[in-house]
């Protein structure tokens, strides 16, 4: 743990956030996102929510100002009777407009991401892209 | 994720606990403790508190019965003025009793376990020992 | 081993299947398919018949509710003069239709799966994948 | 598998019983043994019977005629009210005589095996120590 | 070495040949193969013959009996004025009949092996890919 | 790089500095100690004089409280006739006194910390040890 | 530190300045270039600008003097309101033409580039590619 | 060292020797070849000439006799006005006709070799590739 | 396989051989010898006889000039009623003088040399060390 | 290569020479010496002569001025009738008085130095050991 830096960011989420650069981008995977077989770079947080990751990474991480929709989220599936209320907290968190994307286009996204990080989200279609941006100050 | 398996439990953590045997140690360690440097193998569970990792491990890790004192804590050291309320509650999980060893000692026992898991735990003097004991059934 | 797990499931099986998410496969294979060739990650399961491993990995491993057959099994090869009566005690077991496949095809998909089990079932055209469902309760 | 080896033994187990040699030893370790933590070179055999693995080991394995007891077990406890039937078994199977040794020396010589078995063999006190003979035919 | 197994085959090559499965081909290469540049995975036999190591592999290795010829021979090159007696040899071994190829297919297939074995072997267009059939006994 | 993280930092010392725990010990060494040599694990910051770095690493990082010296310097060595003005710098930034050590016995202590920071510090005597304290908030 | 060699240059880039032959080309990449996930070869130079390192790695390093722009720089995305003044910089260090490139271009050109130099220059389109030339003293 | 090998032939370089066969290529390259970027296996030989080289490593390698040309020379691009004297040497040494290629092919061809010998040679156009032939004796 | 280096000698033999220095060590090891736990570094030469390897290691591999006893062999065991024949070869292939060792004093000198050869030699007590001399022509 | 370093220096050695610090030793070991099997990092410079490299390392590396003999050389062996002349050659090149180490002392030296570079140096009794000093200017 170190001062100032929230305790849910492991050293190995640390170390990859700041390895990022600008348009590089992060999967936050819910608990049933295939995430060891699309990753690139395998980060595990279970049992976390995805809300409290999300605030903890968006602290040190810029959001790409470079393009209009910083970030994706995963459409529901045709016939699957859902609304996930997390989108709303998302929106909060993040104060951006975000990509929405078909089920397999998103899992082709995320095989290209610089990291995935698997959570142990419950909530459905609770996966989150997020692209960095510049670090400028 | 697994059906009735506690999803605080890493795939990692999982593996590590089936793989020890009667009188293997593990350690759960609070967000202070110096894991990296004295673990044989280390588990990061960043952002989670111990009493939430030592219910799911105790859900399918058996203590060692043939020992008086299956597992261990850390004794306050003298000069320092507290009261570790939570071992009240490792009490009610672990359902034994526990050694209470120095500082160093539990250091050097530590560096002898199968593995430490790195826990996120604020409070001070929280980290706990435990034995495994036989799987009979 | 652990209490209420299955012994005859490994760790590294168990972490396999912890680590996989809705929509990654896995290949029980029998004891002549060439699993070392054709898998991205081998769990060897030497000396042990599929029903018994298919019962227990089913106790922890959901099958995937939003695909009709959420597995497959290989059908006989034209000339080949054998009934496998094994496919009566697989639908038992999973209570699921499975897809039938052509040697070949069969063979391609479990290249792509996340991991092939190596058993050592003497039955013949005894392989069967199994596709995961989301861990919901 | 081949031809005229049993099918219980792995390709890495095979392998490791051919690489011994005259006097190196190897443990068939039971459920609850702390195998991780005690082996120079670990091979998992979970959910298998020691007898079962001893009949197909000695097939190819010829235990050490230098010495008069070509192999180990481990003492029953002081205090633990067990008979352990499983080593009539063994005798029945191996044909020699055995060491008798206490648990803590029989865990130092463990760990100086050139591997250890680890099987799900559920009889307490079940662990044996084979020592390799010379192959002359 | 163990009891009844031929000694010429080294323990990585037991474990290859008890990894490969139903259609998985070795090469037994001679000496003036480029076994290294082709191989996927490469045994050295150094100095041995091949119909000596043919010999002790068929006494582990089945052929694959649901094809016509399993395994191949390379063809003497045009203007090549050679007619390898070793052949012969062979077909007494392996009682198969074996497909004939041109030497660049035959480098392409052996790439796709799952072991080639770099043997010592003298004789000229002495390479044998041999394809493996079902243990069933 | 990281909002509010200093841009000196990198990502390996970064995750390093969160993995450390209560009384690790890490070593800024300069540009002429013996770093790779006596390092567990080596983090270079060629060309940094070690104030900069040492500002940036204790805003993340606190030093021990329970101790009345966490850190040491390395003393002049008999016979060499330099007063290290950089020690002044050093008291200003870090606040706290710290210990004076032999050069060898320095050397010892450098060989279990838990990393040493390899910079380009020009100036002599220019190490320093300092031990991770409890982050509290 | 060596004698006569800038020692803002580590070890590691040393070594890998030395490994380059003609035409092999190497990126500075700035403080926000996703270096990590487009270099084949990454090697880190946090805190430090780009001039700084130029100038010391041209000091060992020859461009190439069969091509007319032995290195490129990245066109200012058009909207992007910028005029890097750090290219005059470049210019007088370099002494030769430039090549300029679009974003995108850019970023696959630095793909195929020996390696990555990740420094901390805080200035924008700031990255700069260098093709090796010929040492001929 | 051995008895009666050219001690300019380092141990590794004498395994690759050993290790290719019919047909497989090895690159002597100048000290400006982009040797690293384009090797598989790269075998240092810093500061030799490669007429030394050369001569060492036919002592022990045969070139193909099955092939006209059994090695290749790289082109003087067009508009350097360069005679390489170095090829004459070369015929000396090899005695056998060498083929000419074009820079980038010769690139090309590169890159598929077996290895890559990085030599210090200061002659321009000095790399060669050399075929590996039968041995028969 | 080189021109002049027998075939018998691997690839890695060959560079072991090159390694090795002046007084460094290599056991030629029986096919009961214990060479895998033995061992620093473990070369196969699986069904060979010692006297081949012992004849081809000589061609290139000086005897240490500066000791009286360049060498050891394994003294036969009171009890066991043997009179190695091949000791005679080994006298007449090395010319030289041999140490005689208790078994158990052999083991721990094999323990320390720099390689041992496993070979698949039948006699009993054909282990060999050998000690490597100044090559000086 | 690089412009103003002596291209007998490979990048490898480059970068161990500028990573070691004051007080690390470096061997240059001749070619009989036990180089690989008494070094912690092996450099190896087959077929060159020590004083050759011996030039070229000490435009980089400084000896330490802080003891009176920066460096060792081994003494002949009492009955060995040789006066090593290549002392003179390395008195002229270190200008420093070198410490006359018995055979056995230097080889335990040398098990502890930071690297040995193994030369294909003829001479006898040309093993020298290298003191780094500190670079300064």
């Amino acid at each position: 743990m170190l001062k100032g830096i929230p305790s849910i960011l492991s050293p190995e989420l640390l170390k990859v956030l700041a390895e990022m650069g600008h348009s590089d981008e992060i999967v936050l995977a819910d608990g049933n996102f295939p995430a060891a077989s699309h990753s690139q770079k395998l980060i595990r947080c279970d049992g976390h929510d995805i809300p409290d990751i999300l605030e903890a990474v968006l602290e040190l991480f810029p959001l790409d100002s470079y393009v209009e929709q910083p970030g994706a989220l995963m459409k529901v599936e045709s016939g699957d009777n859902v609304t996930p209320t997390i989108w709303e907290d998302y929106k909060k968190i993040t104060k951006v407009d975000l990509e929405m994307m078909d089920r397999f286009d998103f899992y082709e996204r995320a095989k290209k991401a610089y990291a995935i990080v698997a959570t142990g989200e419950r909530a459905l279609y609770a996966n989150i892209i997020l692209k960095k941006g510049v670090v400028s100050e």
